[in-house]
């Protein structure tokens, strides 16, 4: 059933490329159209059957009933305060960014039926040529309401992510950047350290180990710059945290603590453990 | 084809365990014994076909033609120890420890026949329960063989690596100390860094980024407290190296330096993406 007549898609990426096909793959929507800065992304994300129609330029949108912003952090921010004097009141716009506090706060004063929304269920896949239909199934997607947030867009965005197979959960801005600053953005860090530290001659013994914990180290670097810089506060928290873990097993090898150092990898191997796959 | 009469397997876990079921699907040994502590184990590992007869004891061992210790590091040095007064002179003696330099030196002087073997093919997952006759299929074993090892022995454990489905490489114990050190050694110790820095309260937002790289954290303590004691001096040196590139990131982040930032990012990523999968 359409939830709305036509949606735009500014970014068609990744997110916004699965966001697309998700989309049209269900029948949300009696017409999808994209927006990018390359006429090449417009036609994949076509020929793909992400989106219907594509624009280079965002004052080719006419109408659109909800505006979906997929693009880094500082392009959210940028693009959408462009597009607020254009927008009508009754649009419903939506980001997808990977922090929320500096995007919520400044586009909820300029959109007045904004709401974020943070799927997570990115990868460190690149592009709508990696887009799927059902990358949001089963996945988590954290809404940010505020106090400012109207009771109707934010119900109608939770019902498009419903839809799409995710299961929505709201936090506020706040705390959701606190909170994933932790479970995405500290391993983001990790893994780009990592993979530098490894000198490249010891790389062809690489096997899983470093594999799947570097995995994510392949990610965009724009978009990680931008998530990184707008969240910086709680990314250097969250560092300090790891840090403190980190320097308890280096003084246990160091004193050659092997009672010590068991004890500290038990607790975290429960604690893995109990977190499932 | 027999490759050995009788091989006598001490440490029926993911590694023995998978080897003993390799070795019985492929028919390389007319006979596997399983050496184990636990009564539980040998009877799981009879039940599963990784051996045909277990014991408690290695003493129950009788000539046997090939021995291999599957064990964490520090026992294999204890219990190959042990056990080098009752093997006799023609018995090949091989481990699968994952730090090789210990281990090869204290061996090699008492096993005339002994070969040091690290399979690059371990997993978080623990027991012979999760044992596969084909863990090791496409995957890397690396032999340490020295000046004091015998031509004849190499040949021979060489051969059942590849009937195994190992790619073999021959590393010298120190060499392979110092690579393993930063594709499995330092991956580990952050992942269990991480894993217990992470706030409990919001493990419930985890997606793939935080799983990824905290996977191999749910991998036994008392292994890795072994591997980790035994390698200090090669993993401490890597964590340095890798607390250097981590400080690259931190300091862009303190001082906002988005071009800074995004060059590191790009360099990281790229140098993953040359790593495949």
């Amino acid at each position: 059933m359409a939830l709305f007549n036509k949606v735009a898609i500014i970014g068609v990426g990744l997110i916004g490329g699965s966001i697309g096909l998700g989309i049209k793959k269900r029948k949300l929507a009696n017409q999808v159209i994209g927006i990018s800065r390359h006429r090449k992304t417009i036609n994949l994300a076509i020929a793909q059957g992400a989106i219907d129609r594509g624009f280079l330029n965002i004052a080719a949108i006419s109408d659109p009933d909800l505006i979906i912003l997929a693009m880094p952090v500082n392009s959210i921010i940028q693009i959408g305060a462009k597009i607020s004097s254009q927008v009508h009141p009754d649009t419903l716009v939506m980001d997808t960014g990977s922090t929320k506090k500096l995007v919520v706060r400044t586009l909820e004063n300029l959109l007045p039926n904004f709401v974020g929304a943070h799927p997570l269920a990115g990868s460190e896949k690149q592009g709508v040529i990696n887009a799927q239909a059902d990358l949001f199934c089963g996945s988590l997607c954290v809404l940010t309401p505020t106090r400012k947030t109207s009771g109707v867009a934010l119900s109608r965005i939770k019902r498009l992510w419903v839809e799409l197979g995710a299961r929505v959960v709201c936090l506020n801005p706040t705390r959701h950047d606190k909170l994933i600053s932790y479970v995405s953005h500290l391993p983001h860090i990790l893994a780009f350290s990592l993979i530098q530290s490894v000198p490249r001659n010891s790389l062809y013994l690489a096997s899983s180990s470093l594999k799947d914990t570097t995995r994510i180290a392949a990610s965009d670097e724009t978009l990680w710059k931008d998530i990184l810089l707008t969240n910086s506060g709680n990314v250097l928290k969250a560092l300090n945290r790891f840090l403190i873990s980190l320097s308890r097993i280096k003084s246990a090898i160091i004193q050659k603590d092997a009672r010590g150092l068991e004890k500290i990898l038990r607790q975290a191997s429960l604690k893995r453990q109990a977190l499932r796959t």
